[in-house]
């Protein structure tokens, strides 16, 4: 009876802050081909927020950059009614709590926990071994790479249960995934075959071709473009 | 008028979900000392929550602990009613979220994603730099993370307001970075003095003497015994 008081009374206010949203300031400091921003623009997007994009020269970092995140200096930074806010799975969660519609993380506090927890894994494990497996020059090195990342991605292998990590709908964790397909894409080889991880393939594929990502999705040459900016980060990465 | 009724009845829920706790089943399979069980130690004194407290011994890591944990293999797991959930501060996420009194997140979603922020903050940029500045044996080396250590605790001395990072109380941030004075009192010297970082000295020694914190630090042999049997771990990271 309390719970369906409850569940009435948010409701209420989500459709209050739904249509509020259209009249805040909402602004992504990014740069085309960034999976990181990537990140915000599918969150937004699966959202239905409106929002302006600020692009960032990487070459040569815009004040706004600089005061908006003084600690990193990186990009995405998102500004809500002029208050940054960095790190990308940070800005997802603050997303998810602002407007509730179409919710990215699961309703459940252990299921969140363990959305974060994979969110995690992936920054953590996964992300510099697929970096390493497309750009390292040396072969040898890059083989390597790639058989640590066939080991992580075992790991999402089996936590795949659904069409999506989400379930029936796309969720954080596929989010926070994206970088898979997009690499997957973007390499003139495999980084994965549908032998190896089955799962991980199929989803890859059904991520990659969702409508919502799609719209997000950049070209081939503008990942390239940002991969070819980013290069001095890229090569203390890839050391 | 909408906003103190849904606060009136999530404080009812919350009043079910305390006297609820006590029947519940909560292990933390962690090992004395070591600072990230420690978070998850204050955050449940803070809650008032019992546990049963399992040992791990990390020489010859448990069956358990393996079964809990198989990414990782590493302490702190959080055991509720036989989920467990590991990573310390997705554990904290989640036991702020559980059992709702003396909340250790700030409940402004802004707020809640600047704490987030924080949190990653001191676990990508101050933990290894700490652990460097007191156990490198090279002094030329030590010194250097010294320096270093300064630099990215200048960031969280500019973002000390109040007599905690939470405020008046204990919050997360403050949680999370406890292995600053832990390691202040556990050096043979200062970390820093109170003329480099005269806030951060100040909330050191407050949340040093805190008496939840108190109840929860271990002794100085206890730490040392843990700094001992994770050498290796510490070896690689001092690299």
């Amino acid at each position: 009876m309390i719970n369906t008081l409850v569940a009435k009374v948010k409701r209420v206010l989500q459709g209050c802050r739904a249509i509020a949203a259209s009249e805040e300031d909402v602004k992504l400091l990014g740069s085309v081909g960034s999976p990181f921003v990537i990140r915000v623009q599918i969150a937004l997007a699966l959202k239905g927020i409106d929002y302006k994009f600020v692009p960032e020269n990487l070459a040569n970092k815009s004040e706004l950059l600089l005061k908006y995140n003084p600690v990193y200096k990186k990009i995405p930074v998102f500004v809500h009614n002029e208050k940054p806010i960095s790190e990308s799975l940070v800005i997802l969660e603050y997303i998810d709590e602002t407007w509730t519609q179409n919710p990215i993380f699961p309703s459940d506090p252990y299921q969140r926990a363990m959305a974060r927890f994979w969110c995690k894994f992936i920054d953590d494990k996964c992300v510099a071994a697929a970096l390493k497996s497309v750009f390292l020059v040396d072969e040898k090195e890059r083989k390597k790479a790639r058989e640590e990342l066939l080991n992580v991605l075992q790991f999402l292998e089996n936590e795949l249960k659904d069409k999506f990590f989400g379930g029936k709908e796309i969720g954080i964790v596929d989010i926070a995934a994206l970088f898979i397909p997009l690499l997957q894409e973007l390499a003139e080889f495999q980084l994965f075959t549908s032998e190896k991880l089955p799962k991980l393939h199929k989803w890859s594929r059904e991520f990659y071709k969702h409508p919502i990502v799609k719209e997000c999705f950049p070209l081939k040459e503008q990942q390239l473009a940002y991969y070819k900016a980013v290069a001095g980060i890229l090569a203390a990465l890839l050391k």
